[in-house]
């Protein structure tokens, strides 16, 4: 039965609403990174006229949709959670296929995303996140009559999501951003990455068939593929698209934001580019716990591969003794890593050229390269060592490799460090590993690092990203192109709407959020004051 | 003593935090808009310097401020609230010599602006707005432990603020933008607009005066002097600037938008752009009250010589006998009305040139226009009348033209308004006269407004923006640069701001905001649970 489904599936269609896109022009295949192979199944490039159908499908849509209750919202993505569970092992088995990532790690990518889907229903369901406000009237009022005023977040419209090579599941077809968008009220067309097409379709079926099975509109949900970037581009360039989210390079990041600032009406893109992720190790924490902290972060860089968006490329170890033995064990870690199969050859391709890069720069000293094995897209870890003068004499040098690679900075004392950390650009994450006195003897280091970044991580390493209420998975450009958003966790909700305010409306206009008698049990600003809620 | 105050503060230098601009290059003046005449007082534009110097104090202040309490942050803007009321004298008088606006009309704006500086103040020290959010570890959670997340909103960093024409104190030097940044601890650099330089020079100085008086770093607050654009360019070119909010022309507005979306870091900008603000008179409001209803919409849309960016300028009446007769009220009643100085002359040209351009329009007739009088920069009440197919064939009907005019578009039936509604362009206010029946019968076209537009007023009129908490003056674009965000009320301190994450961090590192006895007393999301708050 798991493989009657998959064959079935897998005819490599555009999904529009509740049909699919014709075949047309020259189709493509997803290719096995371990054994460079092709895989089955062929798939087609979207249209312009897939394209636009599936954008003026989800603007159908959003007419009900936007309107939809949340509990309505929360039953969708509560069918495609189970949905996703249901269809696991041939996901799992098709995922491992086109990336080349191990089977566990995929099997709590899909338990992440499913458990993000529910974390969305529930915050959709309860349904405060919609920031609810009345300001009652004053008639009475000099010298002026106060008008009553209410406000609530509501949905911007259809959003074009573009999926991830390096999170087949989790930030692609059903993956937060699909789910964040879906639980504010917005449809989704989603871009397919070309890497994981067969995932794509598998998802988007489960997709569109919980779309179906809650009696919803068609175009609530569309799913696109293309080999290029030509349906991405029109897309996003589509009048009834009104956001993008993105997890990807900042290349690509950078072409959407540009395609959409360019529209006749421009629209938000939420970009999540990637960063080097500082990992800061202070005096005392390399002296008293080097060892640990040494194969603690040789995991974290190099897991999966080092295709982590927050994977830690840039380590700031002090400089003596300490810091000598805390590298000599990072690097024997680094060293002893067997070389995995990228995502992708062009990954791998891009990866090497990076770490050749490091490694070509004058000043910096290669600490380990890992045997680099015998595969077509293998990537080996390594790591290279330089001082705060040479890296910051190079800027290339604080740019991301994406990959298991790292560049250790030996720092000469607290105000060396500060500087330094006041000179990078934005990231996701930095991590610090110290002691208390550690801590305190660099406040300035610090506060400069919770300037630049979206999460501070203490004695932990930045990869593996909780999802829950507080979780930011942004930070300042160019980590992300909107240093405001967070790409992971409820916050995310916010990228997907805007307010809208109603000023002496009668209750039969009002969206039940904003009636008097508080029929949703929201916890709402009412007069200035925050009443209700759960 | 009021005299003797002015002439001192009226030195026309850029004020750099504590200090001032040297003199340089060729003055300008303010204009008294009603005789034509240049009102005294020298005015400098600020040089290339002192723009690096204002950011770099504001950088520099940055550290500081940006940690500060919300209780400090609140005295230092109810003492710049008690500045201008002590100062309101020479500050209405300057005002009204360099605006034309009305002295009553300037007291209530000064009114306003000490009221909004108060209302920010109150949300700056109640402190729940920064979003406070904790989620718990648990370490023995399976397959991996759970980590302790905590995040809330922080400030971006130095702001520039542009002061608008229109309103020389609400949306100038201590207005909202100013207000809410300074709340959201972001300091300020203020780009006066030239057309009333010495109404800023009196404000800045209120300003600066209070930044001293609290004991803050000086470059919490600048204020530049610019009779062109290079000084303004240059500030959002700046790199320690890290958001803008401007309030004035489309032209103005997207300049900034390119130049910030250029920079190295692309920062957010909000550019309230204006909008025509459409006025929508429903059947069974047109023959039940029509002619109240037409005073009333005369006397918005010649409010302050129709010069607000909500003023009503598309006015939807529908056809037939009870529409002719409200637009004959109406007509009557914009034909009465006395012209009046406009803010500068360009502005009254312009105002010309857009109502000669409505007339000159195949199929728009004219329905009144007021005597145009005689003054230098005198604006004339017009009102013109077409179809609604006229209206979609000229999209340069449905532009705004800053002054008192109005267009009304006479339109068939729920159908025709519906598709016209939808049709429009982002706007911030859209008012819709009605009774329960003609609601019921439009909710149509209910839904197509409340998609575009931030405020959706009923049986009112759209100016005299209230600022409260629910308050949203904002709207999709082009009515404003970025329609997440609102201009006005306590929802525009989000504009200026970022959540941070902490994870697993010690206490003596987090802000009080996130410590676990919430010795702030916030209302704050703890493990998905909302708690606290007053």
């Amino acid at each position: 039965m798991l493989n009657a489904r998959p064959s079935a599936m897998l005819d490599g269609l555009s999904l529009l609403g509740s049909s699919h896109a014709a075949p047309a022009g020259t189709p493509f295949r997803a290719t096995d990174p371990a054994t460079g192979r092709p895989l089955d199944g062929d798939f087609y490039t979207a249209a312009p006229g897939d394209v636009d159908r599936a954008a003026t499908l989800a603007a159908e849509a959003f007419e009900t949709f936007g309107r939809t209750s949340g509990t309505g919202r929360a039953a969708l993505l509560r069918r495609i959670a189970d949905g996703l569970e249901a269809d696991a092992e041939p996901i799992v088995a098709r995922a491992n296929q086109e990336t080349a990532l191990a089977e566990a790690r995929l099997r709590g990518e899909l338990a992440r995303t499913t458990g993000q889907l529910r974390l969305f229903a529930a915050a959709a369901e309860e349904g405060s996140w919609v920031d609810a406000r009345i300001d009652h009237a004053d008639p009475a009022r000099q010298p002026a009559p106060k008008p009553d005023l209410r406000s609530m977040l509501r949905p911007l419209g259809p959003v074009a999501i573009f999926g991830a090579s390096n999170f087949p599941l989790a930030f692609s077809v059903a993956g937060g951003d699909t789910a964040s968008a879906l639980a504010a009220g917005c449809p989704v067309v989603v871009k397919a990455h070309p890497a994981h097409p067969g995932t794509s379709a598998l998802v988007g079926r489960v997709v569109q068939a919980a779309v179906a099975a809650e009696g919803l509109p068609e175009g609530v949900f569309s799913l696109l593929f293309d080999v290029g970037i030509e349906a991405g581009l029109a897309l996003v360039r589509h009048p009834a698209i009104r956001a993008v989210g993105f997890t990807g390079s900042r290349t690509g990041g950078l072409a959407l934001v540009a395609e959409a600032a360019g529209r006749p009406e421009p629209i938000p893109v939420y970009a999540e580019m990637g960063s080097v992720n500082p990992f800061v190790v202070l005096p005392e924490a390399a002296s008293g716990r080097g060892p640990a902290v040494a194969a603690a972060l040789c995991g974290s860089l190099t897991l999966g591969v080092g295709q982590f968006c927050t994977g830690p490329g840039l380590v700031f170890i002090p400089e003596g003794a300490a810091g000598d033995a805390f590298l000599d064990a990072l690097a024997a870690n680094v060293g002893a890593t067997p070389a995995g199969p990228m995502l992708t050859a062009g990954i791998a391709r891009a990866y090497r050229a990076g770490a050749d890069r490091l490694a070509a720069t004058p000043g910096v000293r290669a600490c380990a390269r890992a045997a680099s094995g015998d595969g077509p897209a293998l990537g080996a870890a390594a790591l290279f060592e330089t001082d705060t003068a040479t890296f910051r004499a190079h800027p290339h040098l604080a740019e991301e490799v994406f990959g298991p690679v790292a560049l250790a900075v030996r720092y000469r004392d607290a105000a060396d460090l500060a500087a330094v950390a006041a000179s990078l650009e934005g990231q996701l994450t930095a991590t610090v590993h110290g002691t208390a006195a550690d801590l305190e003897a660099h406040a300035g280091s610090l506060a400069a690092l919770e300037g630049r970044v979206g999460r501070v991580v203490f004695n932990g390493v930045p990869t593996g990203v909780e999802v829950g209420h507080a979780t930011v998975h942004g930070g300042p450009f160019p980590a992300t192109s909107d240093g405001r958003s967070t790409s992971v966790g409820t916050r995310a909700l916010s990228r997907w709407v805007r307010a809208v305010c109603w000023q002496d409306a009668p209750e039969a206009v009002l969206p039940p959020e904003l009636h008097d008698a508080n029929p949703l049990g929201l916890r709402r600003l009412v007069d200035g004051r925050w009443t209700g809620g759960r």
